[in-house]
């Protein structure tokens, strides 16, 4: 056996009997995920997915950088490549480094992965990595491990996907289309379009003017294809929009002012430090649009990305090598809460990479701008420790009811029902500790748990 | 019952029981409170304090922040009005939001105070809020619950207020003039007139040179009178200063160097780097009159005031709207301590928003500079979580001798028995686990225990 | 008794169970000391150490600067007495503030030298300070308590020093010498000869130009000289070299820009901003002879230095008046690993005293680049919560593989096994949390276990 069933929970009896309680009431729950990297065309294509290594190994970040900093090559681990040359030989090698996993949150994630979706019941090592591989194998030849078989049996409410303006959505009409009852949304994620360091950055305008039938060379022009676009999502059922910036600086710079930025940025002129203030205006730019459009706003700043410069220039984006920063929420937000702070209809989620920023500034400001609310741990800190710091830093101040239950962002798509698992258990085990020290009624952490596991997430995101 | 006698204590029985034996060892003592925002006016005129909702609601912006921050607005609950129009209204609207605070500190001092001081067991909601709100009001009006009555049933032994340089100190004066042998001191808190950014800088200066008869035009003259109102204020039985800034810059300039600053800030055309740097200067200042008349420095920095521009517009300072930001000690003490830091006969209290420090600057610093002590955690900090990661990220370092008891630094005076009682249990919790650990024998955490709750205060502030 | 069997261990028995367990499995395992600041010339000479005063409190700043933080001075304390006047005096003062160790390391410390070392059982104190001088002072006449003879009781397998380019090694060369079969190694710290804010820089450019016969007032041949004193340090065993810079800052210049560099910090012209940048350019080449030459980089940086004008005036450098600040890597690191970043030979083991890096930082650095690894918890956080800080902080990204065991660190010998027995307490404490709470199976903590206390030090630096 691979899970044990009172896994995460507090071992002091006592603790771990309410934990238990706690937990029952919610591990059944639907599964709300609205943030993530899943793709719509896997539910609109409904096509198997392909062998063992492309499935756990090629596409997720978590395991490889793990491997690559122990000195296993990405190119015996065929990252990149469209078609992979030995997948059993990717896996071997894989297996044979399990243990670099011990004590991680990828660890548990895949070991879930492996017991309930696929039976197996034997750690994962160099001894049993061809019964893994055959076995999983197997299974994805089955019509039970389809997309849609899956989302199913996931027990899926909702399920946010991130994309671009520029996206056609294609995928989300044919699902919508094909009368298939499940509900698969787009996230309005303009980054490639608002954020001038993305490479091509005119040319992306060029065509989103060309989508929206918009004159994109001005100012007025742009700000109109931008709103144009969120309709097109939001016809989509989007609720949300996202925004992966450097840092979390905003500002207001009057209308002549940012007309003026925005045509140094367009010319491909602009420094870095007016790339950087335009997209702190772009951020006051879009909650106006939330204002009106009642779309959500998620922050998501703080990383550096593709660090390691090699890396970057070989295999490209999103390959393991970004890495946090120091980040400022007290004075970078200002000038966005200086003029919509107090608005009642929006809501702006705010995560961050730099936990320092719990306690002394995320949690007194989402406990009292009416507007903020608390994303969950994210990224390096969607983790049972990251969960339990979280927890700590930011109740006492913020409460429960200004955070927003749990976020999976994954590209692995096998890995969300275990990611939803150790969220409801982590917050599980953090209410039991507060009702044992008599800090919280039963009843009350009850409610408390069923809405972090549930009722916050659809509340926040609109859903 | 709203509260169990064992709440903050570990669960794990063994632990428990050393936590309970330690408890009931200080549980009694009387109470210290060196620094808060009661008014002296309270005990002076000991007038009834009004209704609920003025008492509970109005005033305290811990409860207020919560509210607001999930949408209910400032007006409903007459936040501001000298006269509340309808209290029993904003008393039924707290209500009805009263599990927004679960898991936070505000619930566990207003549960105490309901249970221990009104009898109250069931727990505040829309159903029982009218049967609150009346049995308050009712005991309230009873020579029970006049302020002095409840000095003595609180068991203190000394309260300290917060007061400007320009406060008459007449509530002060005629509670020593009463009789009543209550020890109620006078704090020198000099922000107003050492913080040029404070509306009506200038202004104040002046009532400050007619209060004490000096030529505040000049620097000297500036000085004479700040050390004349010190005078003033130790003539009451004040033993300590504190001061508010927004870092905790320090600087040493020569007299020529500061004479001219002083001057530029005066006349109102100094720069925010010249306002700082004054106020960094007069923190230097401050500490050599402190050498010499032996009042006790507290340090508070790393508030960013009024952060939300339109609450602060409309409501005024202290309105819930202080978001804590970054802080650096250990470059910006400097020049204060290359001055003063081996003086034997100046304490400084050290106090933080930014727990990052806690480790990294706070506890090294404390543990080495004979002048320089922790204060125990503050704001958003005073609170189970906090106190157990102060004591996790100092005691190492700097040890339980450098640093001062608990403050409860509140403006609601009836929760200064539910905070000093979650600080003794919360350091009642943390040496129970170092001795079922054996890191510490149990005599010496009994005697610990004592000077966390009662001696190490009245040490580090002579009182 | 001063030390219980099951000290540092958690409470809950379940739990303790577990780690005494794992605890059994490594308590014996021999040490390995990869990185200290001990004296090649104790094992050379194999004299007899001095009194009690002079062994316990006279060299080790953890000891006097908490005694000094409380008033206690440094002239009575006869720090920097190359002869103390009156040892027991100074002993008597110390046992009279003993105390204020409660609850920090370095109570465990000298506790556990005081009950193995010196069989004493009752607590020091002021009743005890003379029993305890006379048996301490007693133990040290006796063979048994001569430097080597003490080596072989702690089991130790290897011994690293720490030492300057210009050190002449004799003492290291005489331990080969003498046919005593201990393992004691030099580790290369270049720090006096690449920091132009040392004292005396020009001067000993020049001496090192003299020990390697190159001509190092220019770029080419200081380069030169350094890896011929890399040489030399290799052919004593030397494995690593170590860093102790202000920041963590590195950089890449062209040749000829490094050069101009060199000839301007040489000349004692340069400004703090150019001696921070030869320190940083001296990372990355640092690190390019350790590609050639196959040394390990251990980079300690973010301590003020000398934090204490007066007492570094009086007592010099190292006197308990160092304080960290706030430390970057991301950025500061970047030009360093843009060069070598990839390089499969090489490793560089990377110390905080930042702990907010280590998550937001160290850990997601570690967890991709093959070259890094986290070194232990350092300095103020050689501790019990320090420990399990940096576990809890850094093993879900970078997992245990990417870390390098333990450090002793220490300039007191006498401690040695002390602070490693802390250490493995520590590690396995932690893990038997991760078994109880079902995220780590028995028979991997216990591999993990042995790894953390013997096997990664050993593979990390090349042992």
């Amino acid at each position: 056996m691979l899970l044990h069933e009172d896994r995460l929970f507090p071992a002091e009896p006592g603790v771990r009997q309410i934990a238990r309680e706690l937990y029952a009431h919610v591990r059944a729950l639907p599964i709300v995920s609205p943030h993530g990297h899943t793709q719509a065309a896997w539910f609109a294509l409904n096509e198997p997915f392909p062998d063992p290594a492309k499935l756990f190994v090629q596409p997720d970040h978590y395991v490889y950088r793990m491997l690559y900093s122990q000195g296993v090559s990405m190119d015996d681990l065929e990252i990149g490549n469209a078609v992979m040359k030995d997948p059993r030989k990717v896996w071997r090698l894989f297996a044979s480094h399990y243990h670099l996993f011990r004590g991680t949150p990828t660890r548990m994630w895949l070991d879930y992965a492996f017991e309930v979706l696929f039976g197996l019941s034997e750690r994962l090592s160099t001894r049993t990595a061809d019964l893994y591989y055959d076995t999983i194998a197997a299974r994805l030849r089955t019509p039970e491990f389809l997309p849609r078989a899956l989302y199913d049996r996931f027990n899926m409410e909702v399920l946010a996907t991130t994309d671009s303006p520029l996206d056609s959505l294609e995928h989300h009409k044919a699902i919508r289309e094909s009368g298939w009852k499940a509900r698969i949304l787009p996230t309005f994620r303009p980054d490639p379009v608002v954020d001038p360091e993305f490479a091509g950055f005119s040319d992306r305008i060029a065509e989103l003017g060309k989508l929206t039938g918009e004159d994109t060379p001005t100012w007025s022009g742009y700000l109109n294809a931008l709103r144009k676009a969120r309709t097109r999502f939001r016809e989509f059922g989007c609720t949300a929009t996202d925004h992966g910036h450097l840092t979390a600086q905003t500002a207001d710079l009057s209308n002549a002012e940012a007309e003026k930025l925005y045509q140094a940025v367009l010319s491909g002129k602009a420094d870095a430090a007016q790339q950087e203030l335009f997209r702190a205006q772009m951020l006051t730019e879009m909650a106006a649009m939330s204002v009106e459009d009642g779309l959500v706003m998620q922050i998501h700043p703080g990383s550096t990305r593709n660090h390691n410069r090699k890396i970057y220039e070989r295999f490209g984006r999103d390959t393991g090598a970004d890495i946090p920063r120091p980040t400022n929420y007290v004075d970078a937000l200002r000038p966005l809460l200086d003029r919509f702070g107090n608005e009642p209809g929006l809501t702006i989620i705010l995560f961050t990479l730099d936990e320092s920023t719990y306690s002394r500034e995320l949690a007194p400001l989402a406990g009292h701008y009416p507007c903020l609310r608390l994303g969950p741990p994210w990224w390096f800190f969607d983790s049972p420790e990251g969960m339990t710091r979280f927890r700590e830093a930011t109740t006492e101040t913020a409460g429960f009811y200004n955070t927003v239950g749990f976020n999976d962002d994954t590209r692995a798509f096998l890995s969300i029902p275990a990611r939803h698992d150790v969220a409801r258990r982590m917050d599980c085990a953090f209410l039991a500790r507060l009702v044992a020290e008599h800090r919280l009624e039963v009843d009350e952490a009850m409610e408390v748990a069923h809405d972090l596991a549930y009722g916050l997430a659809k509340k926040a995101y609109r859903l």
